[in-house]
């Protein structure tokens, strides 16, 4: 099929299974964090998936490629980002399990079905909205709490997922006393939590957390990931996420 | 000055600028923990100081060695564990500076003025107590939360610490969303956390976290401290804080 493609857009392949992505060169393209969430992610067999603000539609795409989900959306408030995500699904022909919708998360619950998901996902923006000069900027949208900020996405991840179902987010680790008391606000209890340090000796710059609704109160926290290891190469763990094609409890 | 001791009893050298420690030998005895937290709470020259279920006194008496603190109160609810601590403050001769007390933490502000406090400290009993056969057991009060729970161990600091005044609290990681969500409860931002980790690419077992009374949210993750490295030798981070006389800010 061919799928039409913007002057400023480029096709990056995916390196798993053949899956590829379009994105803008001039507009936020995925990083480390989206790849490092799709495997942190654990995705059954038949489930049904949320991904928010989910952009270039990296995250669907990578865990309809690594895992048997059902049925994937992913929620995108701006319209030429969706647009641009929807042609990705289209060109990895994955029309069938995954659907990019756009609105806003803050009334996703008038599009979507409450309580109806075993997995929630998002790679929010990371960063205050306070000095943003162009709130247009879709880079800046991408980057800066400018049409959601933590609390939209953690209360709109309770409202999607169900009872002991899954939420699944990175975020910056100075953020964390705000995820883990909104988490406990909107009714999801932090259960995992794995730190991600440029290298070991250094202070984490990433934090994965697993959420469960209504779970109970315990926290494990897993064995730190090193981006780099003492060598300044990629660590083993990190070359493995990037290989693994199977990451999902299938 | 003769310090009587009792038969179960013995004297520990504690490396620093020869403070000793009275210890029962089938009680529960300080660890690393204690070390730790002392190294990691930031006391100024003059400063008031609480520390929060004080058991043998080691945190005042390593805070009195390596600071300039004025006054340091220990609180400690045992009576027979108060009256040995007393007699390690005489071993010391650090009556001037260093008091302890025997009451409890739920009641403290009847005894110690609230708001009063520079610096609190607590390295309180880290686990759940469900399924204490004897409650009246002292190691088992010094584990777990018989007598005192989280909640009681925050409160309590929080009415003794002064706006802008710091907690420093050491705990396991497992309790760290308590933690955190029980600080906001109570008006102490969680504003520095350090993990420990038995040893590089390990989860960390315990966690360090300095609290400030209305404090401004955002949290600083320190570089992770490691108590073994790969060659199964202490670190250099550990020995440093054990052969370290001067850690305060003074």
């Amino acid at each position: 099929m061919e799928i039409p493609l913007k002057e400023t857009e480029r096709i990056d392949d995916l390196q798993l299974k053949g899956l590829k992505l379009i994105q803008d060169k001039n507009g936020f393209c995925f990083g480390v964090d989206a790849v490092l969430l799709a495997n942190f992610a654990k995705v059954k067999k038949g489930a049904n998936v949320a991904d928010l603000g989910t952009g270039t539609g990296i995250i669907p795409i990578l865990i309809a490629g690594k895992s048997e989900a059902k049925n994937i959306v992913g929620v995108e408030i701006q319209e030429d980002v969706y647009e641009m995500a929807t042609r990705s699904v289209k060109l990895n022909s994955l029309e069938d399990r995954v659907k990019i919708i756009n609105t806003d998360i803050k009334t996703v619950d008038k599009e979507l079905e409450i309580n109806n998901y075993h997995v929630v996902t998002s790679n929010p923006p990371y960063m205050h909205a306070d000095g943003i000069k162009n709130p247009n900027d879709k880079k800046a949208i991408s980057r800066h709490e400018v049409k959601c900020n933590l609390e939209d996405v953690i209360k709109a991840a309770s409202r999607l997922v169900m009872p002991r179902g899954k939420f699944f987010m990175i975020h910056r680790p100075t953020r964390l006393v705000d995820i883990i008391t909104l988490g406990r606000k909107y009714r999801l209890e932090p259960k995992v939590i794995q730190f991600v340090h440029p290298k070991p000796k250094k202070a984490p710059n990433l934090v994965l957390v697993e959420f469960v609704k209504d779970g109970k109160p315990e926290l494990k926290i897993l064995d730190p990931l090193y981006v780099y290891g003492e060598d300044g190469e990629y660590t083993k763990e990190l070359k493995d996420i990037y290989s693994n094609e199977d990451i999902g409890e299938i």
